[in-house]
């Protein structure tokens, strides 16, 4: 990566100097030989109008892809400086679901500029494709597919394929339809090439078709995605009729965003979609100070429970020392175990009906780590810290049910939460160890007061 | 998902009666509706027997694919149980990296009873793929790919790859290579389909290629998939021929698979790959007791603190109260710094050189976040305590120098770490919040003793 980066820094420095010579030429050549990726991240080093000058000179078809990748700031100023020509160049190269999401982030009346250089056809579908909610599979889509009629022959397909082929985001599977639209079977270019050319449609395709409705949640594609390894898929609107594709680069965004709100999920961070660095300050605090908030005033029961105790701690001051070692060792177990659960919720090992199988699972696995932890730690405790054997005793009965009980709640709220239908990511480290300190402090010092008798 | 459950259970239900009456005509024209993910689904629901009686009766190819999709102990009883002639006819349909990952995981005798019924040629590539390190590209590609020559016309290249493309595992890119196999280009399926049937490959191709070389990382190809939206990757040797190809399907299951790996070691689990509920006991301790141990080791350094401090704690008892709160709201925060970068880490969002700009925003988000904290945290004190200003007073302004400290510690390691090679991951809450613990004592007692002098 490391020098991805120097390369990229001196591509920019030899960019700025034909910039400030006038040497198009010269930019054209570098350009041809760059992929649009590349291109893009050139352009987001330079100055907004360096951008927009070597924007200008870029193909219209390469245009349209960097584009795409350009973040909406830039794609803003770029629509903002370009002519209605160009604007309608740009529009008429890209994808449906690219026009939509760039529409998405941009102001109203960027939308209405664009939307007044697109014809009533596409206006219409882009329209209806801004309509479908953020997370569904209708906002994945694009309606830019190969359709075939069960009638054709492997022949006429190709030849179909060929006149209409270009403006397809993919031809690398092909769909089948009713005069209805209704979606009828998937041919792969593969099985078209690789066939007779007299055999039909009818024949060739495949009627087990993988497919996902417009309203479904995105959650649910990602998931068919993975299991039947596909490569795009088709969305039909509630009266089964075909009217888009997702592809899986989409697919490979969303499993990228998802995985990343899950992880800031489990740091009790509100997520949020925008890199770090472009992130403000305030917006970073705004994600991340409400769940302090809410975990600091769960913590403060903890607060309630020690002075509760407060008599017998002063009067077996030893005891105080070992407060952090049991909550954090309560606290570590118990976010192992969330998290391996919530991990396998989310790809779907496990469910509900497991409920019982994980309780007695992690109930055996509590058992032997606890055992070991608290037997080393009997043994360091009289060997280094001197106190009496009272106090080490009640130490290391309390670390092993504490283990125990943390293995078991971390293993199971997860579940619950998913089958009340909340988030099991909720579940995650930041609260399992709030609940667990309450709860390891009252095992400490019911230990401490009642059975060993210490203070 | 639950309906696809019930869907599942009942199709195993019929398939049982099928096979307890025989009924092989009825089973066939059941299997032939299903896919392949769909069967091997089925199958391993089924007694051992009665999906070996099913696995012979499919179709040759689609007993590969199902076999492809199996656990490698359903694998080996499959191979342990079939003919020769048999296992010849599945290896002849298997993809090389599939037939790859399913040796890997065989013990000796099935490794050699499976190369010993495979040719010459075959065996040769077969040992050549199991000597690439584990998580090298090499040992994600498969061999199966269309080749093509710079001279070939666009109609001769269709004729090769109907020729040969049905043993490829994908059409839909296809690579130029020199005589010496050097790799010169790639040409995809649609720009083939969609030219003129005499331009030759070398005005088609596209020179510019992302490959790969066989013993770089597979993070590499993973980095390189998602940046440039690939569906394959060429993978080239030392002396840059062309020797196989990754498919994105591989790809995806790397992104799973690195995820979970992430997740797990976030919350200090040694990770595993194999699925929770197929995990023994003992494993499953074993992968999380190590970390334990270390963390409660750790952990009896806030134990030696407060020992130290002994004195101070007899004096003013209530300062106990508020060390749980201290400890986790200090953990909570500095997880939530360190989880976000090291997630940005991970995306190639951040690098080293970037170390100032994020100890700075840190520390600006640490600032609002801990002023915030504070100030809610004096009010509540102060009303519901009833303890004196000056422990509120310590409390609040513990709190605010804990809560920046956690801010800026938490996103400073990770990034470290990666500098000197470390996985950033390690810097992960449970180990950031050990830190903080031993931390935030020391500055709670030092405001309490020496600065507000409370104790």
């Amino acid at each position: 990566m490391e020098e991805t980066k120097i390369l990229e820094e001196s591509l920019r420095e030899i960019m700025e100097q034909h910039l400030a010579e006038n040497q198009y030429a010269k930019i054209r050549t570098m350009l041809q030989d760059m992929n649009y990726v590349d291109i893009e991240n050139l352009l987001a080093d330079l100055q907004p109008d360096q951008t927009l000058r070597i924007f200008r000179m870029l193909p219209k078809e390469t245009a349209a892809e960097v584009f795409t990748e350009m973040d909406s700031d830039m794609q803003q100023y770029i629509i903002e400086s370009i002519t209605d020509l160009e604007v309608i160049s740009i529009m008429d190269e890209l994808y449906m679901d690219d026009t939509v999401d760039f529409l998405e982030e941009m102001p109203a009346n960027v939308v209405k500029r664009v939307l007044r250089n697109t014809d009533e056809a596409t206006r219409k579908t882009i329209n209806q494709l801004l309509r479908y909610p953020e997370d569904s599979a209708g906002s994945l889509m694009t309606t830019e597919f190969v359709d075939l009629k069960k009638e054709m022959t492997a022949k006429e397909a190709l030849k179909h394929i060929r006149a209409t082929g270009v403006d397809k985001e993919t031809i690398n599977t092909c769909y089948v339809i009713s005069p209805q639209r209704k979606l009828e079977g998937v041919v792969s270019i593969r099985t078209l090439i690789l066939s007779q050319p007299d055999v039909t449609m009818e024949e060739l395709m495949d009627t087990n078709v993988k497919y996902i409705r417009t309203l479904d949640d995105q959650e649910t594609s990602v998931y068919l995605f993975q299991k039947y390894d596909l490569l795009s898929m088709p969305v039909v609107d509630g009266e089964d009729r075909l009217v888009g594709i997702i592809t899986i680069d989409d697919i490979m965004d969303v499993i990228e965003q998802e995985n990343t709100e899950d992880f800031h999920k489990m740091a009790a961070i509100t997520p949020s979609e925008e890199p770090y660095l472009k992130t403000g300050v305030f917006t970073l605090a705004k994600n991340r100070v409400m769940w302090l908030l809410v975990l600091m005033i769960s913590a403060t029961f903890t607060g309630f429970i020690i002075r509760k105790f407060e008599g017998a701690l002063s009067q077996t001051v030893a005891l105080t020392a070992y407060i952090p070692m049991l909550m954090g060792t309560a606290g570590n177990a118990g976010a192992q175990s969330s998290t391996m659960i919530i991990r396998s919720l989310a790809l779907n090992e496990l469910e509900f009906s497991d409920l019982l199988k994980v309780i007695w699972k992690e109930l055996r696995v509590g058992i032997t780590t606890a055992g070991l932890l608290s037997v080393f730690n009997l043994v360091r405790v009289m060997i280094f810290d001197q106190v009496s054997f009272g106090v080490a005793l009640t130490v290391c009965l309390s670390l092993f049910c504490i283990v125990c009980l943390a293995k078991v709640v971390g293993g199971m709220l997860p579940i619950l939460a998913e089958k009340v239908h909340l988030d099991p990511v909720l579940m995650a480290s930041p609260i399992i160890t709030t609940i667990l300190d309450a709860l390891s402090l009252l095992i400490y010092f019911w230990f401490a007061t009642t059975v060993i008798g210490v203070a």
